[in-house]
């Protein structure tokens, strides 16, 4: 993979390309998309802000924004070196979402520097996609951009995952005639990912969840909690358990994973409530693999791999949401993330639905445009417009 | 025209869009361009800075950057308004030099916030071009990001103008067997492009220039003079001319205009030595008319506008002075800077060379790739590479 992968960018000296949508053979073609014609655009919207998104490639653009601290499994990598990750993710969205995306890789890691730099590019901007910045930092910075910007933020570490966790377990659910909210649900690794999922979990009805980070299970009395995780501890952990990740996972029903390879055995599995839900998806190699996994007694399984059903991947929500977000200029509320995992669960219909199949491909050509159907609806605009 | 470029821009909603160079339809394709595949190129750049150009599109892609201060000569109607503008920028480095260029319209005016901006975001892009940033900000904006970046910074509204009015004067020299060091020049508008001309004439051996401004002739005593209107005094004015640009204009050769419309009159042209030489490029109405010009003696007239002999355009310089640039890695420098204006110059020869065709045509097919050729022979590469 290796080499297919370095001979793929080397050919196409990176993947993004930035074109035209209009010609500029004539001197009529030039004198109407730039000078003296393109000054009418711009006085319009000198005249009325909302024009940008008549005028302008604006309403269907975003910024996919990382300083390269939290790169995929590679850590703090540096703004260049995550260059080819946010190029990547600038296609997705292109190529599953027909949304324009842009990479800006920053060289900086200043969280107020950061937030200060996404307001002042803003306006070339429909949205802004914070990607791969590290946890508690990333907590701050999406805060405050979301309060601070008119356009819609979202940071995908976090809420990408979460959203088709979401997805999944409403799924399993349904297949498995079970009561959602009352899941006793483990969360194993309370980073950028994990406390996202954590809120959207118990935001929706599930009371008791359980968060474990390497000491072990969260809980208020613990010394040295950094304040995200204090902030945590008042949403989870009702029966007041104390121990470790094996503790936590006694009697539990379903077990989500987004922190390292192998750290769930086969005993912790069977030490867990009948039919147990593991969605394993440390990259790339998951808390406990598929195969052991159903051995001890899963019912169903999730990881983040292609080569396993129920592949947990954000490529299902990101493409989709920005696209709704930017159709109905709506930024991304608690409401728009569940109609997002709502549309995701929704492609997966009852005579499809088993143990092997409880979340759509993420190659299915109409995820992305059910995502952005289902947030339209939310936000009470009908889809189309 | 203004419905035609309304119906133009609403039509396309807008005119850039970021497209994939890449397929991603199938799960392999998805594991080389992203997850897990991608973490290969993002490690080689780990390893050395330099392969980011050999794995992303940084190398062939520059930011247009503006706060649009001073939009055409739309003055200063904010970063929204000043976006269709950017837009058509970016489209012409992409159509005309194969250049992937993107809009970055700043929500602040703040020359050090700019500043550090560009600094943060460089890493996505192998150049940047600075746009319609008001003066004299943008002298210190453009002088501080020369110095304390890696990657190539051009101020298109100084430098190119001035590069291509280099180009038609040493043409006009040679159809008009003159000396171009010997040449009396006046030029009207020392702002962004103005400064820039006088400082590239000057380098390139012209001794006799006066710059003239709405208060008349420049000179060291003058009172109230600004930071770089004093710098200019420095290498302007050697005849301790005073007063107003007509008087300025008595026996001068060359008349350069980047100021406002209908400021030179047939007198004015009249009192100038014989077979004056007049860019009268105030847009879109210039100094003098080609027609009065003409007819009040001038020899060679070149204008803004595309419906006369002559035009003085920005387009053939910026597309392949970046292309050559990025191409070469290198700064630009005031040896690039010659390099460009004698490419423009060579594309018309000895025989076409007429009063009314001193410079190409800007929809010249041969001219970005003419620019690039000449620079990279400037910096020593040999050019395809």
């Amino acid at each position: 993979m290796k080499e297919k992968s370095l001979a793929l960018h080397e050919a196409n000296k990176g993947k993004i390309e930035v074109v035209s949508k209009v010609s500029t053979n004539t001197r009529e073609d030039l004198s109407l998309a730039y000078s003296p014609g393109v000054a009418f655009p711009c006085l319009e919207i000198k005249e009325n802000k909302e024009n940008v998104y008549k005028y302008t490639s604006k309403g269907n653009l975003i910024a996919v924004v990382s300083d390269g601290t939290a790169v995929l499994g590679l850590g703090d990598i540096g703004p260049l070196a995550g260059l080819p990750v946010m190029e990547g993710k600038a296609i997705l969205f292109k190529n599953f979402g027909g949304v324009d995306a842009f990479p800006i890789c920053l060289d900086t890691k200043d969280p107020d520097e950061i937030i200060s730099i996404c307001k002042a590019i803003a306006p070339t901007f429909g949205g802004i996609n914070l990607e791969d910045i590290s946890s508690p930092r990333c907590f701050y910075i999406e805060k405050t951009l979301k309060k601070e910007l008119d356009i819609p933020v979202f940071h995908d570490d976090q809420h990408g995952t979460a959203i088709v966790v979401l997805a999944a377990l409403k799924n399993a659910c349904r297949l498995l005639a079970r009561e959602f909210c009352d899941l006793k649900v483990v969360v194993n690794g309370p980073g950028a990912a994990g406390t996202s999922i954590i809120k959207l979990l118990h935001l929706n009805g599930i009371k008791n969840i359980v968060a474990c980070d390497k000491d072990g299970v969260l809980y208020k009395e613990r010394e040295n909690l950094t304040l995200h995780k204090e902030d945590l501890c008042e949403i989870t952990n009702p029966g007041h358990i104390r121990g470790d990740l094996k503790d936590a996972m006694i009697g539990a029903d379903v077990f989500i994973g987004v922190s390292v390879a192998d750290c769930v055995t086969e005993d912790m599995i069977k030490s867990m409530n009948q039919d147990p839900i593991i969605f394993a998806m440390a990259n790339p190699n998951p808390e406990i693999t598929y195969d052991k996994a159903k051995a001890a007694g899963a019912k169903i399984v999730g990881t983040g791999r292609s080569d396993f059903p129920n592949q947990i991947n954000n490529v299902l929500v990101f493409p989709g949401l920005f696209k709704g977000a930017l159709a109905a200029k709506c930024k991304i509320t608690e409401e728009i993330k569940v109609a997002a995992a709502d549309a995701i669960s929704s492609l997966v219909t009852d005579d499809e639905l088993s143990e092997e199949y409880i979340i759509p491909n993420p190659l299915d050509p109409r995820v992305a445009e059910t995502v952005a159907k289902f947030i339209l609806e939310a936000v009470g605009k009908p889809y189309g417009i």
